[in-house]
C-alpha cells in the first residue's frame, strides 16, 4: 500500500497511559463538536446570533490550529496492542462527523447500537441510506478481521450490496455482522441494520487481505 | 411513508429571496463548523487550550440551542419549484457531516467533484469505503430521480453494489452517474468514483418509486 503516507500507519511506541491521557480531553473536544454541528442544522435563532457564532468558531479553529498535525489521523499500534483510529469517519473518536459507532465484538457477532440524530438524514426523517451504508461497511470491516480469533486479519472491502428493504428512522439503530466463509484471503460477510422493529437493510460482501498484509498475516496451510 | 414526522417534507410558501437570505448566513455557518471538524482531528495543541475550546463551543451550542427546530431538518419544496434539504448527510448546506457534495445535471449525466479531508479517512490516507458509498449513493438517487427530463420522479435505493477496484486516496475525488435502463417503477442506475489517475469504486444499484409517489409520478403508458 505504497500510497500511505509516511508515518500515518503503523507501530509507535506511545505508552498506553499516555494514549489514555489524551483521549481524556480530544474525546470531549469532540463531542462538543458533534452537539455543535447537531444544533447547526436545527438552530432558529436570529441572523445576528449566527453571524457572531460563526465568528467565535473561526476563533476557535484559529486557536487549534495553531500546531496541528500534517495530513489524517491515520491507524496506530502500539507495543501493548492498543489501537487507535482518531480520525475514521464511522468510529474515530475525534471525529464529529463520526456518531462515533463502537462495535463489540462477542462468539463470532460484531455488533453495534448507535443513535442517530439530525446529521445522518437523507429521506425526511430517515436515516440517509448512505450512512447506513457507511456504518455497514465499517462493521463488516471490523468482521472480516477480527470475528474469527484464528484468523485476526487486516481486510479491505472488496465488494459490498446492500438491499433497503424499508427506510430506516433516525433514532436508535442496531447493526450485527458475521462471517459467513472464509477461503484463502477472501472472508465473505453478512450484516444487518435496524431498528426496533426488524431489520431494514442486508449487506453482504467480501472482505480482501491486502497485498501488503498477506505475507504476516497468510492463512495457515491445515496441510502443512 | 407514513412513519414521516409531519412537517419535514413538502411544500412551503416560504419565498425564495428569503431561502436565499437564510442560506447566507446558515452556510457560513455551517462551514466554520466544517473547518472545526477538520481541526477536531489534527490538532496537536495542549491539554488546556484543548479544554477551552471544548468549554467555548458549549457555550456557542448553548446560544444556538436557545430556539432550535424539533427534529431533524427535513425536504422542502416552495412554489418556485426551489428545493431545500438543508440536513441532508451528503449534500446538505447546514450539516457539516455532509463535505457538501453539490450534483450537477447535464446530458443524461450526474456529476460531482468533491474535496475530502481528515474527516472522511478509513484506511490511513484514503478515503473510507463507506463515504464513497454514501456519495455514490446519494449521487445515484439524483441520477435516477432527475437525469432523464421525461421522468423526473422521488425514488428511494432499493439495491446497492460496490466494487472496490483499489483504495481511493483523501483529496479530490470525482463522480459520475448515469441511467442503465428503466422499468416501470425501478430505474437501473450506475455509477463510478475515482481520483486524477481514474476509476476507483464502481457502483449498479435500483432506484424505486416510493408507493406514495407512484399516483402522481406513475409512469405513462406509451401504449395510452
Amino acid at each position: 500500500m505504497s500510497s500511505f503516507s509516511p508515518g500515518v500507519f503503523g507501530f509507535t511506541d506511545t505508552p498506553t497511559a499516555e494514549i489514555d491521557r489524551l483521549e481524556s480531553f480530544y474525546g470531549p473536544l469532540a463531542e462538543s463538536v458533534r452537539r455543535l454541528v447537531d444544533v447547526t442544522i436545527r438552530t432558529d435563532v436570529d441572523e445576528e446570533t449566527i453571524r457572531r457564532a460563526t465568528a467565535e468558531i473561526e476563533a476557535i479553529t484559529a486557536q487549534l490550529e495553531k500546531q496541528v498535525a500534517e495530513g489524517p489521523a491515520g491507524v496506530h499500534f502500539n507495543t501493548d496492542g492498543r489501537s487507535w483510529q482518531w480520525g475514521n469517519a464511522a468510529v474515530g473518536l475525534r471525529n464529529a462527523v463520526a456518531p462515533p459507532m463502537e462495535v463489540r465484538v462477542e462468539d463470532g457477532v460484531a455488533r453495534a447500537e448507535v443513535v442517530l440524530g439530525a446529521a445522518y438524514e437523507g429521506p425526511p426523517g430517515m436515516v440517509h441510506g448512505g450512512i447506513s451504508a457507511l456504518l455497514l461497511d465499517h462493521l463488516m470491516g471490523v468482521t472480516a478481521s477480527t470475528t474469527n480469533p484464528e484468523r485476526r486479519r487486516p481486510t479491505m472491502t472488496g465488494t459490498l450490496t446492500l438491499r433497503y428493504r424499508r427506510p430506516t428512522p433516525l433514532g436508535r439503530v442496531r447493526l450485527e455482522g458475521w462471517i459467513e466463509r472464509e477461503e484463502d484471503v477472501k472472508t465473505f460477510v453478512r450484516a444487518t441494520i435496524g431498528d426496533e422493529e426488524g431489520t431494514t437493510i442486508e449487506a453482504e460482501g467480501v472482505w480482501i487481505v491486502p497485498r501488503w498484509a498477506r505475507e504476516r498475516f497468510a492463512p495457515r496451510d491445515p496441510a502443512a
